[in-house]
């Protein structure tokens, strides 16, 4: 990245965070990646997920340092008028609020746009109509646990896909709003519910289409891909490879990677299907595993995955977190989107940056996360020119912390 | 939505978009229902997604229909020079491209930045050394098909978790980039990798941290919460429902609801762990399965439903997608998000915008998606200033569609 290079592209935008565990915080963490000042505000004390787990041993919350990397932290009495009264300060001196709290009295839009009438605030909330909700619950609704896994007990899915979709769908809220304010001088409010960030999504796939004109969808394939050819097969040592055929090309590699073109072929007249075709290889999945299974138990994982990728065949191997992190490349700082922070608390771990290399505007590698009000001095004063005489006596009166 | 609303936040705003499958299309769909004008460009007959499954009977994707909602289609023949060349003008003439092919020749940065020298180019790719992958074999790398499920064996996601994500990604990179040039008056090319996008992810939700600070992470907990207490249950009518207790509160509703209070605060002292907190719940996981089971095999999914949402408790019956699409009022017009679209080929369908809503200025209800090539002779003619003469010559050449 050149001497020369512009700032990062949210360099000057100042964000305000009020929110807890996973997808509000993922939002504000993303325009803080992307170069916003993200001001995350909390209760003294911390918020409900500040000692969530996994901790340390010393109960340190990894997840909190994880989901907050970036940020400056604020703590304040949120529970005085005089502490909301800063929060309020804060907010309208920003600009722009995401917030998953229940956006009521103080907080309400109706009530900071009184003190700044451009406000963009981004609110999550659990269901479109005002129930609860949380990815978890979400997740049980939308289909996905049905079809996961090898048999038709539901299985959840491990990772908070709707809570990382969620906090995406905020970042592009703001940035959107955004757009907007600067061209119509205009702020708004903009709410996004998490179980419509379900549903979206879920329509976005197509299952919704699928099942009003088709009557169904697919049941449990366990690995397998679904209208296409895939599988995961376990190898000689034990291990296990996923692989994926999504071009003609994949499959004639698959053949010459696995030296089985003419066994391959004979599919296509055993089972009279057009193997030139995704359907028809659908079709023809478990002829296909079948001939396929045998092959990778003569081989160790690596070995099976060198002629793969050779032949030009999509593969993994299946791993698990200790092996990303312990021996995969791609999890070091070999990776430019990685980099070695020091975490106050945790120690020294490797973090990753946004996921975009902006080549004019370059980002900054990863940053820490804040230790929980270390920033509140600093930001009272920068922000709101309160002098050190009004600190000491706001937190003689407990609206900071001691 | 009043009349004197503002435009979509995203209204004057074109994207030219070269794509396949799940992850560009969704970066794509995502700024058109921001209110951008997306033209997406296909060779002749389509891209390799066009006809991906699901289809129906007579064998139009759904899947290529529900992710390309709103776009405009072009198609043209990019194999040709003269086909380059309009697409090249296309570009130029709009300064947004996203793409997940391979960015070599004339679709190169380096060239069509010399047609358009603010370009906003975001780029997708497999990984950020120039390897290739896709959702399957990403997820495989991730280290969560390792700890979903009942048992050791790796399971995979059903939903394409990363190529969501990923799409999500693009569309906050274009945004960030485009405020950039806003300010700045230049382009530039933005990468995104989608198997950082599963590292950034992993990272970002604490797994890298955990493994490197802890030495290790969790094993599969099938349906149960890590770290706090969560579970699923049978019921009597043979559902399966969700419970997640994440706050004292609902710690305290779950008693209520199912009037085990004190069996359950027994566990406290039967265990010597603090209730009280999330961690003591965690560890008490087994014994509180053991307390609720009973009373979960006494009630119908929908007694269960009822009991725990009217005592605060958050929950969530299992459902396939079937019964989601059938019979729960979300998906329906009951919800804002959802609007009723006549989908060419397809048919009358329920599809969602974008699960944001913009009090100030709205984006538009759910729209179709294109006939592949159906805007070819408009944006051609409006955007080029191309003549019906020139159409005719550019058809009888080949270039355009028969």
């Amino acid at each position: 990245m050149s001497e020369s290079a512009r700032p990062a592209p949210l360099s000057g935008v100042r964000v305000i965070e009020i929110s807890a565990f996973v997808a509000a915080p993922l939002g504000g963490m993303t325009l803080a990646q992307l170069g916003a000042d993200v001001i995350r505000i909390d209760p003294i004390g911390g918020n409900i997920d500040y000692t969530r787990w996994p901790v340390t041993d010393a109960g340190r919350s990894i997840y909190w340092a994880s989901l907050n990397k970036g940020k400056r932290s604020v703590t304040l009495d949120l529970k005085s008028p005089l502490g909301q009264a800063i929060a309020t300060e804060l907010i309208a001196s920003a600009g722009i609020l995401i917030t998953n709290l229940p956006a009521r009295g103080w907080l309400s839009y109706d009530n900071l746009v009184r003190h700044r009438p451009d406000l963009i605030m981004l609110r999550l909330s659990g269901t479109y109509d005002g129930g609860a909700a949380v990815d978890y619950t979400v997740n049980a609704a939308s289909g996905f646990p049905s079809i996961t896994g090898f048999d038709e007990r539901p299985v959840n899915h491990a990772l908070p896909a709707w809570d990382v979709t969620a906090g995406l769908y905020i970042a592009n809220g703001v940035l959107a709003a955004e757009l907007e304010r600067r061209a119509s001088g205009a702020g708004q409010e903009v709410n996004v519910a998490l179980s419509d960030v379900m549903l979206a999504t879920v329509g976005n796939l197509g299952y919704i289409a699928e099942v009003q004109t088709n009557g169904s969808t697919r049941g449990p394939l366990g690995n397998g891909l679904y209208g296409a050819y895939g599988q995961s097969f376990r190898t000689s040592d034990d291990r296990e490879i996923m692989v994926a055929v999504i071009s003609n090309r994949h499959w004639k590699s698959l053949g010459e990677a696995t030296g089985l073109t003419e066994k391959l072929a004979m599919i296509g007249s055993l089972l009279d299907v057009d193997l030139s075709t995704e359907g028809g290889r659908y079709h023809a999945r478990d002829a296909i595993d079948a001939v396929l299974r045998p092959w990778f138990a003569t081989q160790s994982a690596a070995d099976a995955a060198t002629r793969l990728a050779t032949a030009g065949v999509l593969q993994g191997t299946f791993q698990t977190f200790e092996e990303l992190v312990r021996t995969d490349p791609q999890c070091s700082t070999a990776n430019p989107m990685m980099t070695e922070i020091d975490q106050p608390g945790v120690g020294r771990v490797l973090a990753p940056r946004i996921p975009l290399t902006f080549d004019g505007s370059p980002t900054a590698d990863a940053q820490a996360a804040p230790i929980l009000g270390a920033n509140t001095d600093d930001v009272l004063r920068s922000v709101l020119g309160t002098t050190m005489e009004q600190l000491a006596d706001l937190r003689a009166r407990g609206i900071l912390a001691a």
